[in-house]
């Protein structure tokens, strides 16, 4: 029997311990022996569950156990997640975690300690949820030049802006309805503001290319100044708006962003709806390939994890562990001034041949709503961040969103 | 270095070397050691080729030098592939595979002959071409209870039943249309009648439960029945036609058929278009998981092969095979008279009296087109394929078309 202990006993931790109670006979087809939670590690206690029995308080009591050779972490934030998986990691007990926090901040250096020790640290559940991603893009694409990555990787926002877009609805009361249904946290800046998604698409930069991108050094907007009038323009452009981490190899370094986009249709993440995620990868021999599933939640976020848990299970048996590539080294990036892409922006109808000056040879398209007299919209062709931010000083723009470029 | 031989230079294998030449550098962050082709068999030779210097004629030459550890098998067909195999694993020495015909046949023993002599027998190519997908189905989604697997699984008919949709065309212009572009080859027949899809969701199907499910149990029905008048009706419910291989639990056993599908729009399959391939694998912890790609060409399948040969180097050097359940036994399946869903049936409209009679408490919808007063559509409830043969055959149907449900 393999002896786990789950730390951090909330919603993904608690879908941990029901997938192995529930699941054991599949689990027992890839791991003979089986698994078995043998310690829940919180500081609350848990008088009414089925597991009442197993829970701890301390964490001496499982690390030191020689028994325990797998630990889930699923506590959230920095500390003291990260002093507890270090101590299990040191000890040669693999960590198997959806904590994105931590990993987005630490992984290189978990990662390293894990390869000293002789274990694991895997946290497939980190990015989007229950999809399988971050194995097949480290295995099953270990081959590929992979030039980009483009992903819808946060289920609160995309269930807003899919409800904006087919209710004609404003943020507000849309983020208000994603609360009621518990997709939005009383405080949602985490979500809203881009900085979940943006940890995540840290975390495929890096396995991307094998070296380090911080959080810190991505460029991070969030969907809270989308208006009911930019999901008017994208529908008349055949789009849909929607928040994207992207990551593109370009000459100058890598260039990460989390932004919204204007998505096209027939794209495949124009799909993606509702609380569903979806990341496309781009390969330089297998083109485009996309990963589309329920990017949170208890059960799919504790599948991942208890798939993370039967490859650790399988490694330890084997002795041999395949190295996560993500080394401390810092990945060279381009500057974010030097980020290009189409823009969709919105002016004082007024302003009208000030703004064709400003954009002088980089209008694409202009675009005149019959609904917003007040306003139009220049569609422009692929400029620089810098570009258009000079072009666009001059007016008085009354909102702006990047448009979405297919490889 | 792994010393590797490609046996058979066609579209696929002249792809494998191709990416082993052009992204050696990726490859080598996987497999330090670097991956060289040394051998090419096939019963040509290639004087134009790069690769000229390379080309063998015997396998004996290739299964004899102790220096190969892996081959990969992109020859096609039963025979000699499966005996080339078969002697190559008897030497130790792995084999990646794209040959879904041999895989479909004669996977389990091949599966059993290299765990006997400490190797691998890998077929991730066999199926969705580039997308990752039987990997991720046997390691990431390992503790799923998997329920249902459905896809798009052949990109041949998708891009003519895609065509027929967008452009309103009959069946056979447009396949006329898709072999000038090289999608369809002169015989159509293995890719329109649908066994090229059976044969792939048999090994998905087998993949599934680990027992086998040969292709001759599934039943199999292609598109060349598929007209344009079907997709006047599948527009007129918010559906669109797709060629599905759908393999399902039941109570009574596996149910596995491949043959055409409306899909509505929504769901994850109905965005699949033109070539492309698409797998919506259902668990019961993670729910729906999407894989989506291209299924097919030189570079995409190639990519497959050459990743499966960076697993086949590193089990080889950790020494250890992580075991594909795919057994010999015979899986228990559901007779195909008890296949269950809703069909929507196409009547003269002379018939509509004796058609309720007949449909009599299976009717959900009745549909007339204005466009064909001639006829009607019946959409019913979900009807087993006997309860739906006997109600249909006191009628003259000018057609019946199967509705995927969501489970």
């Amino acid at each position: 029997m393999i002896y786990a202990a789950v730390i951090g006993f909330g919603t993904v931790g608690s879908g941990v311990v029901d997938i192995i109670e529930q699941n054991q006979e599949q689990i027992r087809r890839a791991v003979p022996e089986g698994i078995y939670v043998k310690y829940i590690l919180d500081i609350r206690d848990f008088p009414d569950s089925p597991y009442a029995d197993r829970v701890v308080h301390d964490i001496e009591t499982v690390v030191n156990d020689p028994e325990i050779s797998i630990i889930c972490e699923t506590m959230g934030g920095k500390e003291p997640a990260r002093t507890f998986s270090q101590m299990a990691l040191e000890k040669g007990i693999s960590v198997c975690t959806s904590n994105k926090e931590l990993v987005a901040a630490f992984g290189p250096s978990l990662i390293r300690t894990a390869r000293e020790h002789n274990c694991s640290y895997f946290f497939e559940a980190s990015v989007g949820g229950g999809i399988p991603l971050i194995r097949p893009l480290l295995d099953c694409l270990a081959q590929e030049d992979v030039t980009s990555i483009t992903g819808i990787l946060n289920g609160t926002t995309n269930y807003i802006l899919t409800k904006m877009d087919r209710d004609g609805e404003e943020y507000a009361p849309m983020l208000r309805e994603a609360q009621k249904l518990g997709y939005a946290e009383r405080n949602p800046d985490a979500d809203v503001e881009g900085h979940d998604a943006g940890r995540k698409i840290a975390i495929l930069s890096s396995l991307m290319c094998g070296k380090n991108v911080p959080y810190e050094s991505i460029y991070v907007e969030g969907i809270s100044g989308i208006t009911a009038e930019d999901f008017l323009y994208a529908g008349a452009m055949g789009c849909s708006i929607r928040l994207l981490g992207v990551c593109r190899k370009t000459p100058d370094g890598l260039s990460v962003l989390t932004a919204p986009f204007l998505v096209k249709e027939g794209h495949p993440l124009y799909a993606v709806s509702d609380v569903f995620n979806g990341v496309v990868i781009h390969g330089n021999m297998v083109d485009d390939v996309m990963f589309y599933g329920r990017g949170a939640g208890k059960l799919p976020t504790g599948s991942a994890v208890v798939g993370d848990m039967i490859t650790a299970a399988r490694e330890k048996e084997a002795g041999h562990f395949t190295p996560v590539l993500w080394s401390e080294e810092a990945e060279p990036m381009q500057s974010f001034e030097k980020h290009a892409c189409p823009f969709l922006v919105r002016i004082s109808a007024g302003l009208k041949e000030k703004a064709k000056t400003a954009f002088s040879g980089h209008i694409e398209k202009i675009l005149e709503l019959k609904e917003h007299p007040q306003e139009f919209a220049v569609l422009t062709d692929i400029m620089t961040e810098k570009e258009f931010r000079e072009a666009a000083e001059s007016l008085e723009i009354h909102g702006r969103i990047r448009v979405l470029t297919q490889e």
